[in-house]
């Protein structure tokens, strides 16, 4: 994978916008930010987890905020690399490589920028796999790696640096600076060695984010539908990985909640055609739960995207309108995200629900 | 001021809570920590700004949240050492005394408290003569010291360091990381040195403070009323400072409300007999204006306090109850609380009021 061209950036968030399952941020402030690292010639240096010696010193950094305030709210390129120094002058030492918190949203391409402009490597990994609306919902956290100190900024030189006894209690004390700086505030947290990566991060997940957004860019051209690229890239059961058309119709309701800092809301939508099937999403930042007349087709920690119907492209949630025409597609999460640990952190019952989780591949054979 | 026994620890806390002007926190749980220390034979050394080295390093210490929460909250004896601690390391030396921002309700009591344990010494002085609801919000901010950094703790480990462009961002910030804590944090902040501290500071407010609960105690003992004692004590216009009892009645009506983390209320009172006087103090943690028969008799930066009638025991706001008999009383700030500069800060505007600070000698003359 390289990242040379305005296209690369481009195909890189859209694919993170397809993996950020509605939130994470949108990730087009990151990409201007990574477009201007590499029309100046910076390309970032992507590495796997593998090349990392075992004592090699990693660092994550990751915006925290409301998606929706993100948007408005463009980034400064030199607050990410300062917020770097500052981790580094406190650390007292140098990180050998960056990794993304999450891959789906803002917080991949974003945290490309910075390593291309520090001339940093990035590692082709991050903590989820996908999008979650917690600091804490993350791989490090579930196996070990401890999120403080967390070191926060926002563009106007105000700064926190966080000590919490459990990673839970840190994402509260973050979400609350963030919210008392307007709502979004950049972060340098989880200080983890290279071993600690290999074992605990969720793998190649920059090389699917751009695969994914190429795949959608090439099908749109070469194919009747993206979707059928899609099909062909991401339905792969030899490799465990499963994907599905869920839906295919308009939105007719849309409910939209900010509540507690979080972007909550339920998208309905009817099919197409005669059929009389409904669909309903709901969403906290992030698609979590997709049903089918009633009945559960997709769940958290699966993915869950809303495309375009025509174009494929990703609809973040503040995006959605009414009357759009779009595809429900589920995903299967990284194998890893599965395991009953994570499961604890980020399935089902951490949002609140009920059921126990089901895959996509089992709900829809 | 000698702080040697049980009676002088009760005596500053009764001062205390009469200068908390209704908020501030209660007193309690830092009467229980001085004591603790004095009983110890550790008594705190209180000195006045005029002893202190103009290169002195000054650290002030407070408490972060909601009254109504501290009381439910005690505070553990170790934790503000450990934070004086905490912040020398961070600052690089070791302070040579020690002040409070409000010398009303629990801060004072509690900076008493680290100072005995610490041996180091206590400045007879604040940076608010009275409480007020806001960090930002002390003589301090208004001549020129920053609070930042403020270091923060819980009495679970967690710590937080905040460094804000202003001090109403640090404000913002601190408030937050309480709110997220559970409404009730310490921290250290306000870094000053001796010149700072003599130029800027309320002088003399923990005599005073001393020298009024020490009047009630004595005056219930040896006078008709311990309101005569107070008169005596505090009315004296040749030294500028003027003592009113403005009403004398039962509450009728009281409304709490706890919004953004402030409790907010409004108290209603009819006067006792044949009147059909009626008195509304309005509180924002703090009382803030007192209105007889819908005329002003006292505002903020001026000091309300609401008292029982019979005792003259000074009564927070969340210990207010319906039917009590009570006086509300106001006492004239200390000068430099009413120069322009510090109005603007703490003056009636700041609370959303569009009158003009008028003193409580000039509306009750």
């Amino acid at each position: 994978m390289q990242i040379k061209t305005k296209q690369d950036v481009r195909d890189m968030a859209r694919g993170a916008a397809f993996l950020g399952v509605g939130g994470g941020g949108d990730p087009y402030v990151g990409q201007l930010m990574l477009q201007q690292e590499v029309l100046k010639g910076k390309f970032p240096n992507v590495i796997k987890a593998q090349e990392l010696a075992d004592d090699a010193k990693v660092l994550c950094v990751c915006g925290i905020g409301s998606p929706p305030v993100l948007v408005e709210h463009l980034l400064s390129s030199t607050m990410l690399s300062k917020l770097v120094d500052q981790m580094e002058a406190y650390l007292g030492y140098r990180i050998d490589a960056l990794i993304s918190a999450e891959i789906g949203g803002l917080n991949s391409v974003m945290t490309l920028g910075v390593a291309a402009q520090r001339n940093v490597p990035l590692i082709d990994a991050d903590g989820m796999g996908r999008a979650f609306p917690q600091l804490e919902m993350v791989t490090f956290s579930v196996y070990g790696c401890p999120a403080s100190p967390v070191m926060i900024v926002d563009e106007l030189g105000n700064m926190a640096r966080v000590h919490a006894q459990t990673d839970s209690v840190a994402e509260k004390m973050s979400r609350a600076i963030s919210s008392s700086l307007g709502a979004m505030v950049y972060s340098a947290l989880y200080t983890m060695t290279g071993k600690q990566v290999k074992e605990c991060a969720v793998h190649d997940t920059l090389s699917l984010s751009y695969d994914i957004g190429r795949c959608i860019r090439e099908s749109r051209e070469q194919l009747d539908s993206p979707f059928e690229g899609l099909l062909a890239l991401l339905n792969k059961p030899e490799e465990n990985r499963h994907f599905r058309v869920l839906f295919d119709g308009k939105i007719v309701d849309l409910l939209h909640e900010i509540k507690d800092a979080w972007h909550f809301g339920t998208i309905t939508m009817e099919a197409n055609g005669d059929s009389n099937d409904v669909m309903v999403v709901e969403m906290q930042n992030e698609y979590l739960a997709a049903r089918l007349n009633g009945k559960t087709v997709a769940i958290v920690p699966d993915l869950i995207c809303i495309l375009d119907a025509e174009t494929a492209e990703p609809i973040t949630g503040e995006r959605l309108k009414y009357g759009q025409r779009v595809k429900v597609t589920g995903l299967s999460a990284a194998e890893i995200l599965r395991r009953p640990e994570c499961l604890e952190v980020f399935g089902p019952a951490a949002f609140g629900y009920e059921e126990s989780f089901q895959t996509v591949e089992a709900l829809n054979p």
